[in-house]
């Protein structure tokens, strides 16, 4: 099947459905947002790029750096990372402390807010200048030099951010945060404002679908073995404790953000990015998923 | 490259390793199997059957079952299965009672314990002869006429099941099991208690890997659909609480079952069983999960 | 002040409170008593017995007999009872499994239900003939040999009581209950569906408002130091996890029961029983917590 | 039997026993105190003051404070003061968060940590200037005037405090916080570091034996009712997850502090302060909980 019209016919029937779901009020910079923006694009490995409806425009990717985070650190490191931070879906909330107290300040996974926190504090340690080199990798990635974090966002986040550094300080306690929680936080809260656009998001994820290197420019971003690692906790991880749930309905490696945006990964295929900011009641976009499942559905391109 | 050499190879590298883990001594009767089988069994879609070490000779399946029971029940319910039970990794144990308490009942999946133990109630509920009508169901699919109950191994298992009991008279106190506890558990019991070779675990699941279709038979016994599910449910939820452990490394749906067999599916192209009986700490076949890690690394044949 | 007129003036305004809370719903049987029973009883040191309303109708009494079966362990053992049972309040609800599994199988206290199965599988352990054994004990300390178990309310206890059939296999599974569970349930079930009048309840109890020396006969029932204990227990653990709440309101050891029945003890003074069947939600006796409160705020006769 | 004497028999017996448990190693400087150091001080209400030991010697109160903010704050507000905290025994650790999870931020009790962070968030709101205002209650009750805060002792907590930062924090995520969760934190960490030596110490918690009025002056700090309250707290709340022990071993109201302290209360009759600070496991003076455990068994002074 001719996977544009596939795009468009889901879009189309996606874009109609009545509005559900919230937006993110708990950051107060978020809940500014068009509770009606909708945009989708797909990169393929062949080469395909298309878009449809506000796929051009930027917004808050917010947990979906988590991954590129991740990315980043795993680069550098390999088999300590598993030390510190697990590959086990939560079985709670996204920024649940009960895990954390039970496993002693070792979080289940790298997705969940406590994980992503630890990622944080693994590059404070080894990288020369954290935000910049993040950058860095995001620009080169996507191709879109003009990437960049939103002070207005990091700082309505912190703002109200309270969850996260009890969070930070109790992985602190257990001593599985090396830098200052304030420094943790600090990166954190910028990680989590990156904006960046459907476009710009498919075409920076491709890599994942190709075995870790980039189309353009053919260069080795990750390792197979690790690429196929990554691709593997998002599958089991990345929907907070609904990524069962969109295994089971969508069947692709996936993150989502409670900016509304989820990009899917098709080993081998795609990448696809979908924004809608209202979100369901754990936390992902309602319309994001919608899409996804009826896309795959469709098309019958999933992994399983 | 050549499977069978792919798997000749990391069968004996595999092989060679120094056991590690211990039977399954909880249940008296595993106990008494010999620790040094080893064996391995793939079938493809393209009708390759392919055997090393003990593949021919019979094993107790126990949670490899559970896989079969959810199909069963599948094929004759759809929606309403899931107000009965979740598709979210557990995030503990595959016996633990605390979930239930919070969730009132609600099984995370259908593959830990509790969960099984409510599908095995909706069989008594929609079936005839629910024994009969799951061996005709497994000696089908299996092509193979002396599939069969061990007695020997329920009634082990039933004599010191009282973790079991607990779980299936806790569900009951919540409403979500119909049937009488006694009932239920007698048909659990039986469940877990399936004898069956890898030769025989590989052609029975290869439909999972054909769009739910027999290969011989062209029978289609799942809609695609439902047979994308059931391996995104195998994908998140498997292993227990070392599915993503089991995702992060071997990168296949599967299923481990505490008698040391694990099933493994690549959608499109093949059925992949193992058996050794000795257990990591997880409860999982310590030389079963080595042998798919090295195997789909090697041929590169994950589904990430 | 004088006790029978407190008594009189705080059992009058109490009375005339409009019902709230429900009966015992879970329980068939219990669900038939009639909601505005209301009786107390108190008996003192100094010879006073004195009742108002109900006081002479036998009532289950449910869990208050788990403050009779612990004595009677307690009168056999000493030391050797604290490795399978704790002394601290739970902090969860009186069925709770959860804290169980944390504990790998020790409750928390005797109060709670999964306490109660671990002493009542003692008292088997220990005792010729547990059942006549216990009706022997009771009968002697309340001076009523009509005392008896309720094969009625007992059976209905049976019907639906699948959360305590699972507690007891839970623990069970733990090695913490050393008979078969169908033998320590059934004692269970047989104690906690003994009948008493508060009138009985107040002289049963008194002793261990003396020292554990009965007034009449003068009979040491449990040594001083082991009294204390028992009431020490009562005052952290005798009202689930309303515990906190009876100390904090009415300021006596005492104990509930579902049947809507409450025991407290003034040490060196009395004891008192009350007995109005409509529950609050954390399953304690609306009324006689209420007149409890009024009582010993008018009398200002708490231990604190 | 005379008080004096069985003070100094149990004294000289106990401080025999060899020195067990550990100083409380997380609070750095905490780690140098003495660890042979054993004091005892008792004051009745019908005014004996007697002490042995280093009953003069001021040692860092600890959570012993959280009594005397407490009753700061319910002189103060009644009712709407248990809207923020409960008071019920927590079943949990003094410092565990899977609690406030569960309870959207209502801390289970004012003697955990959580509990007590609240109520410094009380005085923050209801008091011109809560240093000044706390020391000059404390010195008033004490009678002593040269009562102060460690800088040296609050500052060491400020430097590895970070688990009080994650449960002030959380908690304000849940809107139970008012203030900024420094000043919380800051308020807190000075409370905990007040010296009072035995002496200080029960000529201090007199007035709570005394329903809430001051020996010398005769002064109302407390309403009766309230004192009963607060006494009722410590009994069931006192110390930690240790309460239900001590309530069963000494049979006392009381509280401790990891400085090693102890103070316990007979209503009626006096209040009692000891002092050692090797620590058991349960973070609570191993020699303090052994001298009041004999003390009581042989005084036959408890109030069960």
């Amino acid at each position: 099947m001719d996977l544009k019209k596939t795009i468009i016919e889901v879009f189309k029937d996606v874009n109609s459905i009545k509005e559900e779901g919230a937006l993110a009020s708990y950051i107060p910079e978020l809940a500014n947002v068009n509770a009606k923006k909708f945009g989708v694009h797909i990169s393929t490995l062949s080469g395909m790029n298309f878009g449809l409806g506000n796929f051009e425009e930027k917004f808050s990717i917010q947990s979906i750096s988590k991954v590129l985070s991740l990315c980043l650190a795993y680069q550098m490191l390999s088999g300590e990372l598993w030390n510190r931070v697990g590959v086990e879906p939560s079985g709670t909330a996204f920024n649940s402390l009960t895990q954390l107290e039970k496993d002693r300040g070792i979080p289940r996974n790298p997705f969940i807010n406590a994980g992503a926190l630890v990622i944080a504090d693994i590059l404070l340690s080894n990288l020369a200048d954290p935000k910049r080199d993040l950058l860095t990798f995001i620009r080169g990635l996507s191709g879109n030099q003009d990437v960049n974090y939103s002070s207005k966002i990091a700082s309505s986040e912190k703002s109200i951010g309270y969850r996260n550094v009890a969070l930070c300080n109790f992985i602190k306690c257990f001593g599985n945060i090396k830098n200052e929680p304030e420094e943790v936080l600090d990166f954190y809260f910028d990680l989590c404002s990156i904006e960046l656009s459907c476009q710009d998001l498919s075409a920076l994820f491709l890599f994942l679908a190709n075995n870790g290197k980039t189309i353009q420019g053919n260069k080795q971003i990750l390792l197979p073995s690790k690429t196929k690692r990554i691709n593997a906790l998002m599958q089991t991880c990345g929907f907070y404790d609904e990524s069962g749930e969109f295994a089971f309905k969508v069947g692709l490696p996936g993150k989502s953000g409670v900016g509304g945006g989820i990009i899917a990964i098709h080993p081998g295929q795609y990448a696809i990015a979908v924004w809608s900011p209202q979100l369901n009641a754990k936390g992902n976009s309602y319309k994001g998923m919608k899409f996804l499942e009826e896309f795959t559905t469709l098309s019958q391109l999933s992994i399983f």
